[in-house]
């Protein structure tokens, strides 16, 4: 089992619904472009054409065939391994800004904290098949019933937003533990903020950490 | 990492191209059937409408985001992973005879051999998400030159068959290998013979194995 390699220039963001990530990601994104240099803004599941469509397969609300959270599990490396080999590692090799929607923490999260997936399994995949750990993670906290409450209304929700209240209280759960087991790596926002306010919090860690880049 | 369990009642058919699967799958299906009891004929990638439509990525000759050899692997379990659960262990419980056209073999054999990917990460995944071993794994063995020779003329080839004969010659030597460490499980059938030899052949060897099953 390696370690992961600290990749500064790879900034995630998490948070579960009605977070804000939306407003953030773009507050963000435009903060980068600001210091300089190439910005690659992407997400997971998600980022190349081939886990998109491993994004389909995850999300579809039909629960006729629904996957396992073996599966499910199997199925985010598998969308995550395509990620990190064809965008992420070669657009940090070229000195570019990797801005991703979530990241290797969102499994830990979702799949282990939400599924109840054992950590050591996760902990094996993301050594084995992503090898990368973020610089800065930022992550958008907030109560469920708010995040929830905010999100109603929007799109018909997908399958893993379908879920019980209890699944998302264990995500928020994991992702706090998550935080605080490395706070050098995570700054947590406050997302029960306005929309501006968490995008302004955002902004201001991704200074800090810039800041702190630039010292060292 | 735990061992495998042994479940006498799955046996499979491993081989490459043009080794003559198709007939030798309705041989075994209906000798098993003569034997009595339920028989479950299922086949990998796919088995399970979830894991048929990973397999449509898999074996896509798309080539404009074709998965890599991790992304590859991991769907590959991903799809076994859904088979496993929903397909194989409960028809097992039910004591159902389960012949699968592949399984976890044909990894060892195809991403391991053919794209080199290192034993140890399978045998994990094999342990982690399978954890159970056939009772009787035929294998048709064919040199590749012979069976490309045969395949030829069929509908297009997916991503998998378009690869070159070097790729081939690695399946079939792992194949080998796996059936040389494993003597107690493996049959190995000359696949060079007519197609009706080589059935007849698997039904003998699938015969000899339920009268060792019914004495033990």
């Amino acid at each position: 089992m390696n370690a992961l390699d600290i990749a500064p220039r790879l900034i995630t963001l998490e948070g579960g619904e009605g977070a804000g990530k939306s407003t953030v990601l773009s507050a963000l994104a435009q903060a980068l472009r600001g210091h300089g240099g190439e910005v690659v803004a992407t997400r997971e599941p998600g980022g190349t054409p081939l886990a998109e469509r491993i994004r389909e397969l995850l999300l579809h609300p039909d629960n006729s065939d629904a996957p396992g959270a073996d599966t499910e599990l199997l199925l985010m490396f598998a969308s995550r391994a395509q990620h990190v080999a064809t965008v992420v590692r070669p657009a940090l090799a070229r000195g570019a800004w990797v801005l991703s929607d979530r990241f290797t923490d969102a499994s830990h999260a979702y799949q282990g904290g939400g599924r109840g997936v054992d950590r050591t399994t996760i902990a094996m995949l993301e050594s084995r098949f992503v090898g990368l750990q973020p610089g800065l993670t930022l992550l958008l906290d907030v109560p469920v019933a708010v995040g929830r409450a905010r999100a109603q209304g929007r799109a018909t929700p997908d399958r893993i937003e379908a879920e019980a209240d209890g699944f998302f209280e264990r995500v928020r759960s994991a992702y706090r533990d998550l935080a605080a087991a490395q706070p050098q790596r995570f700054r947590v926002i406050d997302a029960t903020q306005p929309a501006e306010r968490v995008a302004a919090d955002a902004v201001a860690a991704l200074g800090d950490y810039l800041q702190g880049l630039a010292q060292a």
